[in-house]
């Protein structure tokens, strides 16, 4: 299954001219990216070439593409929907052809977020008003969850569950970062996954430093190691869930700064329900640290969401006062990081209810001590 | 060696001021993207967060990057040139970081074409100067290779001359593409490379298709095959080299018709020397094939830099009048390619030298005639 039936697609071009309109565009210009596979189905990658999805505020989308990337987009929604395909070949204009099915009116475009630099400056001057973010437009698209995107969702929330409840054996002093990433992201294949998107293994003062992969650091008996691992299933939807594991019986501070933690973890995810607003669950997680002390270490936000990407709209994070609904899917993973020593995270990925929250991650959410 | 030692990344940054001010720019914002990693080795690819290198156009070039991130790019040279790091946590604006780090001049930056507009629209807004592309500046200095890069470029391609040596065992009707393919990947790795960057196995019908993959057809006795196939070898230089394939003898017309095209892409390959121009070149092939009536099968450019990235500056393709200088490295890969049947390419990279052409790739140019 590479994408949804070509009908889901119809729907999204619809929803998005709509949105155009109510923003006041002349229309949306969708280059390679998560946008256009939430759009067409279409997993298109071309850089330097110019491939659009041109959405008039009024009228039929179309899209402009290369000439040798044609057969590439007959697998995606735009063939069997009938989209126009104006194609092009090295030495001609693409932009210009974006402007005419743009339709020719003054207003601002909006464009997807991924485009590069490279096409958005030339776009700019060719239509002589300043493209805007379609991000206000897409994040509404994207950000509630229909139903078969929901069941991709548990799908691959299920699937990394198992992987995590694999972790342990893996997890064996004399071991390295490295090889105990190999194996897991072999499991991470063998449970369902198309492949692994990232292997965070961080043990030790790796630990310490959120975005840490992994490395040759030989794992030891006492160490706190965080694991946070994640890939997509098919169509494309991913999964992402941390959990720490003890070496051995840690030590009583650890275990208690480590309490600490899940309870921020369940506070946030216990906050989460429509019409909360993101910096809302932020702040649960938050708070419970601050109350012990422990805010100082807690160095990002609570959140993302997740869907065709691994980090999109929402974010759970102060400042964001976007009320949550039902269909949202984001995660919740509150960590701390005491640098050079060792660090914590806990992360579900959470579906926003009619009246609640589903956590899509249902392993346990203790410190697992790993017998050394 | 994930990078080169950090006296070449300081000369590079040295340059690449240099070119903002020749341009006349403020200075440079390099977001993650190759641009990036030539500059400082980093191969960093934050998204939504904003990690970029300023360089301004006087003063001392600098880092804005998360909080978060800051481990990560201790890899790179940024640590030890001792850059200074602006570091910025979720809820801060790092586009007034970038701001003040290009000294507050009122002229135009230059920004990697990689830049999404997630943050050019940003930054332009916060600048109140629309940016331009760096394109012109860097290209400069990305395009002209230096020793070490010339010597990598040598290694990854000799490293896929092995693999095309060993292509013809993989090639056995009634295996699929999809097999072959893998078969390739194992060698491409094996032969030196980090990993494949790109597996094309385009059998009959699908060679005639420059961007087709692979798929699960099965080989036949009288196919033509198309692989066209590279990756990277350390620190991160690319191969890129296409042979054609004939599955037992070719039809009389085929084999003619892939003569003209050998020929076509001898003669650009020996149009290549300093002075000569890079639309002179891809001219040379496409003026062999228009005299054999086989223009209009030659559907794409003839060829693309190479180095850091699979697809770089120069371009050979009509109305490039850039001249070609010592030290540039790129493709030369015309193609015919008849719908529904089957197709050809034939692809060397090649350096400029200081008095013509140096190939890296040598394995044989003539249609390889597997046995069956």
């Amino acid at each position: 299954m590479s994408r949804f039936p070509s009908s889901v697609y119809a729907a999204r071009l619809q929803a998005a001219a709509a949105g155009a309109r109510a923003a006041g565009l002349a229309g949306l210009v969708i280059s390679p990216g998560y946008d256009l596979r939430y759009l067409t189905g279409s997993a298109a990658q071309t850089f330097e070439r110019l491939t659009a999805l041109v959405i008039p505020a009024d009228g039929a989308p179309s899209v402009v593409t290369p000439r040798l990337e044609l057969a590439s987009l007959r697998e995606s929604a735009i063939g069997e929907l009938g989209l126009t395909v104006a194609d092009w070949v090295d030495g001609e204009d693409p932009y210009a052809l974006v402007e005419a099915a743009l339709g020719g009116a003054p207003a601002a475009a909006g464009v997807t977020d991924a485009m590069p630099a490279l096409h958005l400056l030339p776009l700019a001057d060719r239509l002589g008003v300043l493209p805007v973010l379609a991000t206000d437009v897409m994040r509404w698209l994207r950000m509630v969850k229909d139903t078969a995107e929901i069941d991709a969702l548990r799908a691959a929330g299920a699937a990394i569950d198992r992987v995590h409840a694999r972790v342990p054996e893996f997890l064996v002093p004399g071991r390295t970062e490295a090889q105990v990433a190999a194996d897991i992201d072999a499991a991470i294949v063998a449970e369902g996954h198309t492949a692994a998107a990232f292997i965070i293994v961080g043990s030790g003062p790796h630990g310490a430093d959120p975005h840490h992969e992994h490395s040759d650091r030989v794992l030891q008996a006492g160490d706190i190691v965080v694991v946070d691992i994640g890939g997509p299933v098919p169509p494309g939807y991913n999964s992402d869930c941390t959990r720490t594991y003890s070496l051995g019986e840690p030590e009583p501070e650890v275990a208690q700064q480590y309490r600490v933690l899940q309870d921020a973890q369940r506070a946030a995810v216990n906050a989460v329900r429509p019409g909360v607003s993101a910096e809302a669950v932020d702040d649960a997680a938050r708070s419970v640290l601050a109350e012990a002390g422990l805010a100082e270490y807690f160095v990002h936000r609570t959140g993302h969401g997740i869907g065709l990407s691994v980090h999109e709209e929402p974010y759970i994070v102060a400042g964001n006062a976007l009320p949550l609904q039902a269909g949202m899917a984001f995660s919740v993973e509150p960590g701390i990081y005491f640098p050079g020593a060792w660090g914590a995270r806990i992360e579900d990925i959470v579906i926003v209810t009619d009246d609640g929250v589903e956590p899509l991650n249902n392993r346990p959410h203790e410190l697992v001590v790993v017998p050394v």
